[in-house]
């Protein structure tokens, strides 16, 4: 689908249940998704505690959240090592790390207009 | 910015207060606000009772709120025609309009991951 058919295809009214825009507004519409999402673009994997520190504010109970619903989504991919202590790790699965393209919209987008 | 130029960007940590991506996901985090964009980013203009029925879940005080902030934001126009009933109109700014382009990546990983 180019941009041009795009916006021709936006123009008609549709089905919000079949709406692949809506249904992934939908899915990253948690107060932290895009941003946990995010972080893990810019990163291959991290810990829990590494994650946590990339996002100050973020609490155990909404990381901890948002990683299992992203799991979920199989947008995250949570790797558990046999450990003593237990190590796990969260990476993007292919499905997560093709987002980046929506972040670099966004990126050009706010370069331009958030100065 | 070229795609291969922000993939080098972001494994730059930096500063969260300059980073145009995160003022961009903070900017649309709220419940509604990428809906919204995307309902006006299919037609030109809503008054608000078309667009709360284009939204049936959404209450009059969420929309509400919702233009308020985008407005602010100069994303959404709001229009005031001096009319008896008064006549409101909202739609996109020329910086809302561009936001297209966002959706547009959203509206091709839709399709090929929500299948």
């Amino acid at each position: 689908m180019t941009f041009e058919e795009f916006k021709l295809k936006i123009q008609t009214p549709y089905n919000d249940e079949n709406c692949p825009i809506i249904k992934t507004l939908e899915l990253l519409s948690g107060k932290w998704t895009t941003r946990v999402i995010y972080e893990l673009e810019r990163n291959e994997k991290f810990r829990f505690g590494e994650l946590k520190r990339a996002l100050p504010t973020i609490t155990n109970t909404m990381l901890s959240n948002t990683l299992k619903l992203l799991e979920e989504k199989n947008i995250v991919i949570r790797t558990q090592f046999d450990e003593i202590p237990l190590r796990v790790e969260y990476s993007l699965s292919e499905t997560g790390k093709s987002m980046l393209k929506i972040y670099y919209e966004i990126a050009l987008w706010g370069d331009k207009f958030l100065k």
